[in-house]
């Protein structure tokens, strides 16, 4: 299970589309979100677009791992896809805020938990690129940069952190990251009979 | 603080050294041995070849971070050349058996430490490698067999397990933990600072 937070505009989304075209071992999972889609966004694909009471009867009937509201709108992880992805072996990549991390953390899942914070460079890229995106008014763009610098004051909860100055170098740096987790001893369920019958012990 | 641990034969030196070239911010731990030089090795870059007394002196004079017997040879890790390199800055590969290991282990370093442990495909292939070395006497051959057998029934006492069926995978899985381990928040020291200066803080 990998995290990947961010504040808005550091090109995450950018990050985790190249992720995932590259890596068929993971799959995103798409959250659940009561906000109207932007131009350009898929239900199902980018977000499954609800309602206010849909979301709510989700948060009752305990079918979402985490859920956070952000400007008024609220944000959710479907439990059902997560866990028939790990159930099939493969790893979960989570877009989701320190707020979503924080509550992950607390699950039993927490110890299989990878969470990788993307700083931008600095504020001013930050917010050319909120501003860039076109689809904001100033006001909703300061408001924006305020969340911005309360999510990055959540760096410190997060296992990794990745300065994305130029995107090839950090999606590499991510990669890395998803490649050593893999080859971490205890992911490797398969080893401790493989060296058992290499040993020619009893499997 | 990287170990790196395998049987005799599982291509740990060919790793070791790929690395070594490629990546110019880590340092090799040459380890001081009381055994004699093999054809073609060289003091101070394979080992300090040095005497039974001089070793003991070392061990009494602290002067050694971990020291192990093996084969009636005496082999340990000076302690003088691998703090000089982490207060450089520099990372610093050891290339040592689980019982170092496992005394680096008990040290202060321990926080520090990354353990990744070397499989050989098989133990065909290891004997194979063994033989080919062309430097051994069967019975020599058998007991370094057994003797590989004793480390890899250590593999669990590792952070990462990597199976090195083709060196040119198995680097570039070493090159991706080095980079990941490199890109934890807390190894990051700056980071800090550079996130108050970023949200206009006092630094």
């Amino acid at each position: 299970m990998f995290v990947m937070s961010s504040p808005s505009g550091a090109g995450k989304t950018t990050l985790s589309r190249r992720l995932l075209a590259d890596d068929p071992q993971i799959t995103l999972s798409v959250s659940a979100t009561t906000r109207p889609p932007r131009a350009g966004e898929v239900d199902g694909r980018d977000y499954f677009f609800v309602s206010q009471t849909r979301f709510q009867a989700m948060v009752h009937g305990h079918e979402l791992l985490e859920y956070a509201t952000v400007f008024d709108n609220r944000y959710g992880t479907p439990r059902a896809p997560v866990e028939a992805a790990l159930a099939a072996g493969r790893d979960v990549l989570f877009d989701i805020d320190w707020q979503g991390t924080q509550q992950l953390q607390q699950t039993d899942a927490a110890s299989d938990l990878v969470r990788i914070f993307i700083l931008p460079p600095n504020l001013a890229e930050l917010e050319r690129r909120l501003i860039a995106r076109n689809t904001d008014h100033a006001e909703v763009i300061a408001a924006r940069m305020a969340r911005a610098c309360d999510e990055i004051r959540h760096w410190g909860e997060y296992d990794y952190v990745l300065l994305n100055e130029d995107v090839e170098t950090c999606l590499a740096e991510l990669k890395a990251i998803l490649l050593a987790e893999r080859l971490r001893r205890r992911r490797q369920l398969g080893l401790a009979d493989f060296v058992r019958a290499m040993l020619g012990e009893a499997v």
